[in-house]
């Protein structure tokens, strides 16, 4: 009887064993990256970092990984996404702007004409965002992004904007936070266009979500205190102000960095020059059939300096064509 | 045998149980804290938000909970701490500065007559900080407030800095954390002041830190990217200030905030009036035997506003003298 126990609790226990091991072995953390060399840089520095004894080792408290979005996480053609949710709010509210009418930009956008709209430039720009994204209370703006997701499309391939998402990307996001990374969104875009959704799409929450921002005030409405938000720029969040918002939000320099254009130079060589073991990667566009083709010189998401620089750091480049089994994760619905 | 078996199996199960149990209701999780209303409303909210099937339960990814640092994790007393690393480094730099002797507000400080040098008011405390806390790259400048730390002393208590630091809120801090808590600083004081420091003093680590800042630049050194901090005020962290930065870095409201001064009011506003369970707290400085005690008139932490508004919003007041048992921690050495 105690013989039988006995062989019953160690063949057990080598079963679980064993078994462990071959899960350990064989479950693939990046399933949608076809085998090469930027998949097997990835998990070369994730094992390297996180191996305890290795002489790369980085303890989980500093292992920050910093990703762009537009065109890093979601896609960014034919314009950037949260230019569509400045235009369909351009038509929500121009009832209520007769003066639109006669203005430019607004004129050209409400005859469907954006890229006339844009022509203004900058400025343009800045007045279609101050004319959509402020003016309202924070919690007011978050639930209009959230309404607008809710049903808006992207016009080329008529998805929800948040399935626009690149799977092989949401796989790196999993693997690093399962490897007790903090994952990080350091974009261009709005911070508060983002975090309505960031969580739910990445599991990215809020407090980890940096952008570019506009001007808030606080305010006792009734004795309420809410936050509104002013027609004044606070911050750009692009270039050189990447690696000087992540040190003003995280206070750390990031071990792992994920861009794909020259807007993501500064962030790449501020992630890449500190020492120890430094990751630092570009996602270049090169599917011009299932997603699009454009670097050197695209209006949108240009690819120049950061391709050179790559090359001459050894930095990782992902060919979206031959590196991504998928690009979008499967339809929700 | 059977039954002797089952017997101890079951005795067995019930001391674990009962001990479990009985652990759980005997540690205290805030010792030196006095029984009274403070350290009870602290620990009903705690139970309120965190126990499961509760109507104020609140999920862990939204208990946010915000501290001032001045005057509620650490003593602001004669002046506020930083002011004396400010202090140091003018004496420490003044060889470098043969201006500084016939410039106020230097030629005060060198002479040891600190209300003097700081009689120019807001204008004399810029040039002050300017002087001692820009010119160099973020990294010298957390290796500097480090070396300071090592040696510099109070000159009332003869303590570090670093044991200035309020026991009792250490163990608010710890037993937020353990009840799912993420625990922040929202101080006025510098935001790279506080960093080098707060995680091993508070268990608070960099990228939960929110304070005033200048503004830094990118620059490439020999090819080596660093952050240079410019004599130009970005960001000041106080009053007003404190809900906007708390919605820049965190993106949500605090469900409980911490403060002892005039300049913490609309941070505890903002955390109150949210919807759902919400604690306000502050420090009231009544101990001028053990530490200091200051309010509606004091030049440092001024409390009159705040010391009203939690009258009538029911918030807590910690009278220090009565609700603490100790003020520091036990010196180190």
């Amino acid at each position: 009887m105690k013989r039988v126990l006995l062989a019953l609790l160690t063949s057990g226990f080598t079963a679980l064993t064993i078994g462990g091991l071959a899960t350990a072995q064989t479950v693939d953390p990046l399933p949608s990256w076809n085998n090469g060399k930027a998949k097997k840089s990835i998990i070369e520095f994730v094992v390297k970092v996180t191996k305890k004894g290795s002489p790369h080792f980085v303890p989980p408290s500093e292992r920050i990984a910093t990703f762009d979005n537009d065109g890093t996480l979601w896609a960014e053609q034919p314009m950037y996404l949260q230019l569509f949710f400045a235009l369909d709010r351009v038509k929500a509210l121009s009832s209520q702007h007769p003066e639109w009418k006669d203005k430019e930009p607004f004129v050209s956008l409400l005859k469907g004409d954006v890229k006339g709209a844009l022509a203004g430039g900058e400025q343009a720009m800045l007045e279609i965002v101050m004319a959509t994204h402020a003016g309202m209370t924070s919690d007011e703006f978050a639930q209009i992004v959230k309404d607008w997701l809710a049903t808006a499309k992207h016009p080329g391939t008529k998805r929800p904007f948040t399935e626009m998402v690149y799977q092989p990307m949401l796989e790196v996001l999993t693997y690093l936070r399962a490897n007790d990374f903090k994952t990080y969104i350091v974009s261009g875009g709005g911070i508060e266009f983002m975090r309505p959704w960031t969580e739910k799409v990445y599991g990215i929450p809020p407090e980890q979500v940096i952008g570019s921002s506009i001007k808030t005030k606080f305010e006792l409405r009734d004795s309420n205190p809410v936050l509104v938000r002013m027609s004044e720029l606070n911050f750009i969040d692009d270039k050189a102000g990447k690696p000087i918002a992540i040190n003003q939000h995280i206070g750390r320099r990031p071990i792992a960095a994920f861009g794909n254009s020259d807007g993501d130079l500064e962030m790449l060589q501020w992630t890449a020059g500190g020492t120890g073991a430094r990751f630092a990667l570009i996602v270049h566009h090169t599917d011009g059939v299932r997603e699009w083709a454009y670097d050197r010189k695209s209006h949108v998401g240009k690819l120049d300096k950061v391709l050179d620089e790559a090359q001459t750091e050894g930095w990782t480049v992902v060919d979206m064509k031959k590196d991504w089994k998928v690009i979008y994760p499967p339809a929700k619905r």
